[in-house]
């Protein structure tokens, strides 16, 4: 792995990576890759060598790579106006354009947005209206927020600790006691086997409301959740999941801020996933769809009961001492409107819904039968496949086999990116939208060669 | 303030603005500027007015506005590859580049940067950082965070925390339990007016100590502050004050964070702060310099002796479970490779210590006896000019009388932009680091004239 090339050195020497081993990447003895440019759904690294991105980076660049559209969209932002802050009251015009155009396409209910930068940005933005709120409404002992286990909402201190997963907790004293689990609504890992979908909802439900019940609804300001698990696993909700966990929050006076990072702009196949399953937001968190990735640029788009109380208490309170220096940055902004611009005329929306069934359905296909695939699962562009020891009797692998990153791995070889998920021995797969049916084709043959070779 | 221009219509009635009054702006009775473009140290907005920006947007345009060598090398990056992540040892020529340019530039203790998208993330990261390394160590109750009253280190929850303002904590429930705050080192404002600036020293270390001793030493973790005050009032340290604090953490095995997201890549005409007052960070946050904000990008910069115990934690435990999805992005890696060479190329550091001097004295001569004047002070290219009822006895103006908002009110009208700090009546400059003698007298004058038409 190590190479004498100077800027494989330069990196070891110098760069912190993210979620990375970083004494074994120091030593060169991790794995290290120079990625130089992509086109369509595909990526190139220094070596020359292609491979077909069928994660989309992390889930983001949802209309694919080399999309000159953007890029000059950038250039020309670039140029007129890099930047000037947002601030009492400031703008560009594409970020005021771009706050149009969220809002054309955001849920009904919708009243207002904040840009930031990226996901744990906006779910730390989130956090902070959702107590404003109940403060400006004399509830300062409402301030509490229910998460899921397996969710995934960031990994800043807050938004880590919002975040179910051990590795985004283990030794950075996460979650904060300021927020509490709830039980994931993963249907292929219920405590119980005999449970139906329907069943298993009522038991979500239930430990939902036992939750409340036992901390007190006046102490829980908000629940968060994906509208389909992310990194926690990418699971659909289990059969009438999101009405019913509303209908609960409803009754408690309990905010819902659904976080759309992954789903937003399209890639359940529906714009948003709050409509995809007909819930009603307080608080939608948006990132990655929202200019994929081109340039940083979050969302944290305000429902109007929210928005009303905010007001409220600013003009009994003044300004809201909230804002990043990069707030609605004009490069962001630029980036998200010729994204969104291309979404549509692409009909990227649409094909999401149909090559993303198609790329569930093949899969399911080709490794349904499989004796060590417990579950092909997936919505929109949206799959995964869980990994067992045995299907009878659902039994896992044990963790430290490392069984889905060997996969994983066999599939890189073969030249397709799929993502081993941090918890569980399950392959990920979110390519970007534009994906094509022999794209899909290709996606599905490797990863059922890759795990013919790793587990027979 | 209200019109029908329909950009105007869609910001009021769409974009939910930082730092902002929300209610007021929405019903069109706040300010609300939309900016266009600029150049070298002004702005233009739509409406044709231009503007010298005397705070170089939010102290984060350093280079000045509209250059083409940064916009050309977005551009170029847009073209080639607008993204792919920096996880799992990935990245891109940009990202490890920089990097390489990062730490030729840092002091000398440093091994390792981490790239984040703003100040406050980048906190937040250094915060998880903190933790993790005490765990590893196994001292698992060294965790609590001493900040200054008046630092700013963002607007999260636990970065808002470390902020020291009262505008950034009111209604939001901060600061959390996990900071705690220590004296400002604030000699204007010290408790005793014959206090030397030696003795106010002695009395900020000896506030330290007594507070560390209070907690118990075990149970702090580290240290934050800014080598100049910023946002609490640009207030440059009492004589000696870097030093002796140093000392004081070094003695209790406390970590010492340097909060260099102002002064970093040289607005103290210094390349940093700490250089120039000569400590040794454990950490350093850096961010606006970084990339003169033509691109989000933050940096965490972290000492070798912390580096090597995170590496010990990831060779134990695994990878680290930390990372944005735009780490490292490359976008904000080319504006910053491009911002350090112009910054290079025009001697913009040197600058900042000649025209920054030149500024704060031309300030001190033009408004230092004006009765209402209490303080002019500065270093580098940041300057404050300190408004006080009178003179004599030091009696501040009344809050509720917003006297340092009518002054900066009064030079916009006079085409200069300067900075009403949030606590207190200081106006606050910190023009970009390109401005000449010629914009500096501007400033100055505008300056005297507003002054004079609000205080006599």
């Amino acid at each position: 792995m190590l190479t004498n090339d100077q800027l494989a050195k330069w990196d070891r020497e110098n760069f912190f990576h993210p979620s990375t081993n970083l004494g074994q990447f120091a030593r060169g003895e991790g794995p290290q890759r120079i990625v130089t440019g992509g086109s369509g759904v595909h990526i190139t690294d220094r070596d020359g060598t292609q491979l077909l991105d069928g994660f989309a980076g992390l889930y983001c660049v949802n209309v694919g790579y080399g999309r000159t559209e953007i890029s000059e969209a950038i250039a020309k932002q670039a140029h007129e106006l890099a930047y000037y802050h947002a601030y009492a009251g400031h703008g560009s015009e594409a970020s005021i354009t771009l706050s149009k155009m969220v809002m054309d396409r955001a849920p009904k209910n919708m009243a207002r947005v904040y840009f930031g930068l990226g996901g744990s940005d906006a779910n730390e933005t989130n956090i902070k209206l959702i107590w404003y709120y109940n403060n400006i409404l004399g509830r300062p002992e409402k301030k509490k927020i229910i998460s899921r286990w397996r969710g995934y909402h960031g990994s800043g201190l807050m938004t880590g600790s919002l975040t179910g997963l051990e590795l985004f907790h283990k030794k950075f004293d996460l979650p904060l006691a300021q927020v509490i689990h709830t039980e994931a609504p993963y249907y292929f890992r219920r405590p119980d086997l005999t449970m139906s979908e329907a069943q298993f909802t009522a038991h979500c439900v239930a430990e939902l409301e036992a939750l409340i019940e036992r901390e007190g609804p006046d102490t829980i300001a908000a629940f968060i959740g994906e509208p389909v698990l992310g990194t926690g696993g990418i699971v659909p909700p289990p059969e009438g999941y999101w009405p019913a966990i509303q209908e609960v929050l409803d009754k408690h006076d309990i905010l819902l801020v659904v976080d759309e990072v992954v789903t937003g702009f399209g890639r359940l196949g529906s714009m948003f996933g709050s409509d995809h399953y007909g819930v009603k937001p307080d608080l939608i968190t948006s990132a990655k769809g929202l200019t994929s990735a081109y340039a940083p640029l979050s969302a944290s788009i305000v429902g109007q009961r929210m928005w009303d109380v905010l007001c409220r208490g600013t003009d009994e309170y003044g300004v809201l001492g909230h804002g990043w220096t990069y707030s609605a940055h004009p490069i962001g902004a630029a980036a998200g409107i010729a994204n969104l611009e291309l979404i549509d005329k692409l009909g990227l929306v649409e094909n999401a819904a149909k090559t993303g069934a198609y790329l569930v359905s093949t899969m399911r296909e080709a490794l349904g039968d499989h004796p060590n695939v417990g579950e092909v699962r997936g919505e929109g562009m949206l799959c995964a496949v869980e990994l067992v020891a045995e299907r009878d009797g659902r039994r896992f692998f044990d963790a430290s086999e490392g069984k889905g990153a060997k996969v994983v791995a066999a599939m890189l070889e073969r030249g397709v990116i799929a993502r081993a998920m941090p918890q569980g021995d399950i392959l990920g797969f979110a390519p970007p939208l534009c994906l094509t049916t022999e794209e899909a084709d290709k996606i599905v043959s490797v990863t059922r060669d890759a795990v013919t070779a790793i587990l027979g």
